[in-house]
Parts: structure tokens; C-alpha cells; sequence
């Protein structure tokens, strides 16, 4: 595995693979690598010839009350684990790298960024569609690999890339979870013993709302009480969000329609640690 | 020369081009051809071996209250004036193939677009860049090459480029004038005789701020009022800005130090015309 910190030198390495024939996928993650992470790899690897992972912990997708200083790094690590996956090229640049200064452009996606993640997080997708944009351009990739737990930020990509023509395939991959059902985040890592232990209940109470939508339960409402229930139960968690969505639009769903394909979504604060799940139902 | 209307079509010309190690230009342009444009594609003649103009008048960048709906368009005219300055592809891409609903993308690029131009026309260059991106990303070239008289939007366009890590050249195109000096626009149609007749004054005040500079006059307010008392004197004119800005920042101002450049720009209405010229000098 090839590893390179400079645009530059990234862009000419990966112009003579295109000249040559070679199919790129690109992995753009934030490190703190997980099995999550490895799985979007190996998906990547099925689709093209040349795989380049990037690593870069994005200042701008971080609202100012967020963990972008303690966002955990080790670049040994992540290196080894981005290797064994079968990653070609490791592209870390730096900072300044990035965001060299004047800088003044943003990509932004509107509507569907203003709920959810949206809502909670203000300029987050601002920050991701920005940098996406840029690792596009500097990876110049056909396949583009994202992880379906960030569910909202898959649907916004998938936009973004269609609304500016990016000549690229965007692919999710399906959400890894640890044995207990917690989906894999590189900030499962914060979580206490106990915070850890009631953690479960995201994917429980996801599952459980999948189980009564698929047994034809109607209302949003009813299905949204059940999760809210589960939840309340844990000592350590506070709610952010619970939704249930229409997929394509993101727009909040009362009835669920027959034939509707709906997003279920939520984020639970367990002390300053923040965790999301989600699923995707088409309703019977 | 090819006219090709369907960005797939398009794309799949021009991969086939690159793979074949054709270096590709593009001249984005509204149409309305004229001198100023066709010298462009000349430019970008030198400087690949395809080039595709593309015709595309961009709802997004027309304030409201503009001439969007008026604005000529007459692509017979336009195909064969192209395909005489030397034009390889012709794309004129429709409306809804450039903004298909739902849309929700938008590139800004932010303090360089919220003077001058951008003060008179908010929005504008949010439609400008957001468009220049997706066509960069439909033709994909080497090379883009835009024209000075539009000069902020030269500047903005470099640095969202720049910012965004396009995998593109940004050239610029000197103005080209009329005998008498008029800046050729696609707006210039518009005049009545007698507007047409004093809307010399543009070129000439500029010329006249040219020469101060280069004379040793340091003080912008000095400049700035022979500009203004020229203008003036025109029945017809009516001053929208007169501006003597940092050419890297487009930040406005007082002193000229020696070694500074500079970008002296103007804005004049004739009844509903506007009318736009500039020019950049270094303070001696």
C-alpha cells in the first residue's frame, strides 16, 4: 500500500493508473477505523481495480461544540487495518493541505440537509458535501464507497453528486454491527462501561420499529411511541431525534402508505457521546 | 463540428477522447456570440486538441428582476459562428438536462462574491459558479478559458477552483473591444442609437484611470472623480458602482502603493442596460 500526503503527487499517480486502463474507487473516511470502514473497502475492491482510502478528520464538518480535537487519531493503526482490507493508496493530507488559505468555497445541499443530522448538527453537511466535493476532485474516482449508518449523509452525497454532474458512481454500503447489535462508529470508543452496555437500545428500539412496520402498523406515531418507551428506559440515554421519514424526500411521515419506501431514524446522547442508527423499510 | 444536446452523449464523446490522449477545452459561454467569445475559443484552440463550447443560458444566475427571459438567443447564428472560430463540439444542453428537479445543490463561494458585481446582483455568482461546476464536471476538460470582461467572475471562478481542487487550467481571455472601444457584450444589442453613442464613455474612463495610475496618482478619490465626471457628462448614464480595488482580494481602495495591482471596474446603466468594463494595473 502506496501512502501520500500531497494532492499533487496523489494526482499524478492516479492520472497514469486512469491513462492505463485502471478502474479507481475511493474510501473517504476520517480514520479511527472500524470493521464498518473495512467492509466499505472491500466493496470498493469488487468495483475497480485501484482502491485509495482517504483519511483526512474534516475541521468543517464539526459544528463548534464537537469533539474535532479529541476525534480519535492513530495513523499507524489505521494505516495496518486500511492495508489488510486491501486498500492500494492511503491518501492523508494535511490540513493545510485541504484548505489552503484564502479559502472561500462551499457546496451546499438544500432542504434535505435541514432536518435530522441537519437539524441538530447546523453546517455539518455544508462541511461534508464541501470536502467530498474536493476528495472527488482530488481522487478522481469511478466509484465513490459511503456507509449506509450515516444515512442522511448517503442521500445528501447521492444528490450533491448528481445535482453537479459528478462523473462518478456513488455506492453505500450496509451498516457493520458489533455482536450486540450496536452499529460500528469510531466514537463507540467514549462510551462508559454501563453507557456501553445500555447502547443497545438504538438498534433494539430500530429493530423493533422495522418489526412493527413490516407486521402493518400505520401510524408514525404508534411506532415512534414504542422506541421512545424502550429508550426512556435506559437511564443514560437522552433522545435527539426519532424520525420516520420518506426516503426520497427525507420529509417527516405521519401514514405510512403502502408501497412507501421510509427511513427510520435516530440519535441518542449517552453523556457527551452521541450515537445514531438507522433503517430503511418499504412498507407492506 | 459535432452539436451535441444530452450530457450522457456528451460524456461518453469525451471519454473516448481522453482515453485517445486528447487534451480537452472548453469555452462555457450564454451564447449571443460575438468577437469577445470567438477569441476564446481561439485561446482554447491553442491550448488543447478538442473544444467544446457549450451554449447554456443559466436561469440561476439571472437576478430576478434581469432579463433572463429577454436575453437573445439565436443558436443557428451561434453553431456556425462557433464552428468558424474553430469550435470541435457544440453542447447546448436544455434546462431541465442541466437542472432536473428535484434540485438542491449550490456552490458559493464566499467575501470575493459579495462586492462589486455581487453587490449589485445578489445570487449571481452563486448561479455562476454552481453552473461552472457542473459543466466542468459534464465536459470535463484540461482547460477552461473564461473572458476578462466579466473580471470578477474570473477571479471568483479561479478561486472555486482552487478551492475545490478542480483538475483544471482556468484561463482568461483579454477583453475584446469595438473600433470605438466599447467592450463587446451580448448585452450591447440592447442600446438604442444614442445609448450606443455614449456608452463609449465606459472604455474611455477606464482608459483615462489607466493612465493616472500609470502617471503616479496615488489617491483612488482622485481617480475615482475624473471617472465619475466623465460618466457624468453623459445624459443617458447612470453610475452603478466606480470601484479601484486589490486585484488578489477585490478588496476596495484608498491609497495606490507602488508595486500594488489593481483592478479598476465599472458598472453604467443605459435605461435597462447595464453595462460593465474594467481593466487591472500595477501601480508603478
Amino acid at each position: 500500500m502506496m501512502q501520500i500526503a500531497d494532492t499533487a503527487g496523489l494526482r499524478k499517480h492516479v492520472e497514469e493508473l486512469r491513462r492505463s486502463g485502471k478502474r479507481i474507487g475511493v474510501v473517504p473516511t476520517m480514520g479511527a477505523l472500524h470493521e464498518g470502514h473495512l467492509s466499505l473497502v472491500r466493496i470498493a475492491r469488487e468495483r475497480s481495480n485501484i482502491v485509495i482510502m482517504t483519511i483526512f478528520v474534516n475541521p468543517m464538518q464539526f459544528v463548534p461544540t464537537e469533539d474535532f480535537a479529541a476525534y480519535p487519531r492513530d495513523l499507524q493503526r489505521d494505516a495496518a487495518l486500511a492495508e489488510s482490507a486491501g486498500a492500494d493508496i492511503l491518501f492523508v493530507p494535511s490540513d493545510t493541505e485541504v484548505y489552503p488559505q484564502p479559502y472561500h468555497t462551499y457546496v451546499n445541499v438544500e432542504q434535505i440537509t435541514t432536518v435530522l443530522e441537519g437539524k441538530s448538527r447546523p453546517t455539518h453537511f455544508r462541511g461534508v458535501t464541501t470536502v467530498v466535493v474536493k476528495l472527488l476532485n482530488m481522487t478522481t474516482p469511478h466509484v465513490a464507497v459511503f456507509g449506509q449508518k450515516d444515512a442522511q449523509q448517503a442521500v445528501v452525497i447521492r444528490q450533491m453528486a448528481k445535482d453537479l454532474n459528478f462523473p462518478v458512481e456513488i455506492v453505500v454500503g450496509p451498516i457493520v454491527r458489533e455482536a450486540d447489535g450496536l452499529a460500528m462508529s469510531s466514537r463507540n470508543t467514549y462510551l462508559s462501561t454501563e453507557e456501553r452496555a445500555q447502547s443497545t437500545v438504538l438498534s433494539r428500539s430500530i429493530q423493533r420499529a422495522e418489526e412493527l412496520i413490516r407486521g402493518g402498523e400505520r401510524q408514525s406515531s404508534v411506532v415512534i411511541g414504542e422506541m421512545k418507551t424502550m429508550i426512556s428506559a435506559q437511564s443514560l440515554a437522552k433522545i435527539d431525534y426519532l424520525s420516520i421519514a420518506e426516503y426520497a424526500t427525507l420529509g417527516e411521515l405521519r401514514g405510512l402508505a403502502p408501497g412507501l419506501t421510509v427511513l427510520v431514524s435516530i440519535a441518542v446522547r449517552f453523556g457527551k457521546t452521541r450515537l445514531i442508527d438507522n433503517t430503511i423499510v418499504t412498507v407492506p
